[in-house]
C-alpha cells in the first residue's frame, strides 16, 4: 500500500470557471505503478469546488446557471455584511457541491466514464490562484 | 491492508429510479474480513449520482420532486443545444449531488445508520445499463 | 499504513445547527503520527449532513437559508404522508449535500485552507444526539 500526493496550482478566472482537471489524476495513477485504490480530488479554499460533469461548455454553462438561481451573484447574503465581502454566492455554493470527489481505480484504471471528467469549479468572483490536490492511495 | 474493487452491472429504467446498494456493500464487507476503512461506491457515467437517504419510497419522491424543480426534465439547457441530447438535466443534477459516496467502516460495521441507506439514483432520461463500483480499502 | 476511527457524539439542537469539527480531526491527526492519507468525517443518520465551509455564522446562515428556499421545513412533502413524520425537508437537504466528506493529508498537515472548516450540519426537525465519525488512513 502507498499514498502518493501532489498539489497542483491552477490560476483560475473567476466564478464559473471550469478545469477539466481529470488529466493529472490519470498522469499520476500512471507513473504510480498503482493498480487498486481511491483517487480524490480536492481544492483548499472555501469559494471553490470539485465534481465530475461531462466536460464540454454547453454542461459546464448549465450548471452554471443552475448555481445562479440558487445562490445568485447579486444576491444578499449575511456573509457581506460581517467581512463586506462579495463572494457569499460562492461560499454556499461551494458547501453545496463540495470540495472534493473520490473515485476508485482498479486494474490500473480509474472508473470514470469516458463522458465524466473530474473537474475544478471557481466559484469565487475573482480570479484565485488554486491549490488542487490528487491523492492516489491504493496497491500496487 | 488491502483493497477489494467490485462492479455490478444495474439495469435502471430513467430518471429517478433509484436502487438501495447498501445490501452489495453489507456482502463485500462480510466476505472481506475487513474490519476497519473506508467503503466507497461510485458510478460509472455522468448522468447518475450516488448518496444516502432514508430508502422509502416518500422521500425518494421527495428528493426527484427537489431534483425537477431544481433542473426541471423540459427546461432549456445549452447541452442540448450542443448535442441534440434531452438529458441536459441528467447532467447538472448529477454534477450537483455527485458520483460517488465513502462511508467508513469500523470494528467490521458499515457505519450508517438503521434508516440511512446507500442509494444509486438514475437521472439520464433514458434508463441505463449502470455500472456501480464497490470498492472497500482498509485492515483485516 | 493504518486506519484510525473514532466516533464522537454531539448533541444537536435542531435545523440549522451548525458545528465545527475540524478540531477533532486535527486532533487525532496530531495524536496518530500519520504523515500522508485520507481524512473522513461521516455522520451517522439521513438527515444530518458533512460538508466545508469558512465557519463563521453568516455563511453558515447563507447556507441554511439556501437550503430553506430549496427544501422549506414548511414545505409538503410524501415523507410525511407515509410516516406522520414531519422532517421530508431534512432527508432531502441531507442526500443533496451529503453525509461525509473526504480530504487529504500529507506531510502531516490537513489539506484544508485558513478560512475553511469541516462542519456538521444538523438537518433534522429536532435536536438529535449524533453520531460522528473521524476516520484517518495512511502511512507513517
Amino acid at each position: 500500500m502507498a499514498v502518493i500526493s501532489r498539489t497542483h496550482t491552477i490560476r483560475t478566472s473567476g466564478q464559473g470557471d471550469a478545469r477539466d482537471v481529470t488529466p493529472l489524476v490519470l498522469d499520476e495513477l500512471a507513473r504510480s505503478g498503482l493498480t487498486a485504490g481511491l483517487a480524490t480530488v480536492s481544492v483548499v479554499g472555501s469559494t471553490a469546488a470539485v465534481t465530475t460533469i461531462e466536460f464540454e461548455p454547453g454542461a459546464v454553462a448549465d450548471l452554471n446557471a443552475l448555481l445562479e438561481r440558487l445562490a445568485p451573484r447579486r444576491g444578499e447574503y449575511q456573509h457581506h455584511l460581517r467581512w463586506g465581502d462579495d463572494n457569499g454566492s460562492s461560499h454556499v455554493r461551494a458547501a453545496l457541491v463540495g470540495p472534493s470527489v473520490t473515485i476508485p481505480f482498479a486494474e490500473g484504471r480509474l472508473l470514470v466514464g469516458t463522458w465524466q471528467q473530474i473537474m475544478l469549479l471557481e466559484l469565487d468572483t475573482k480570479g484565485r490562484r488554486r491549490e488542487v490536490v490528487v491523492q492516489l492511495m491504493g496497491e500496487a
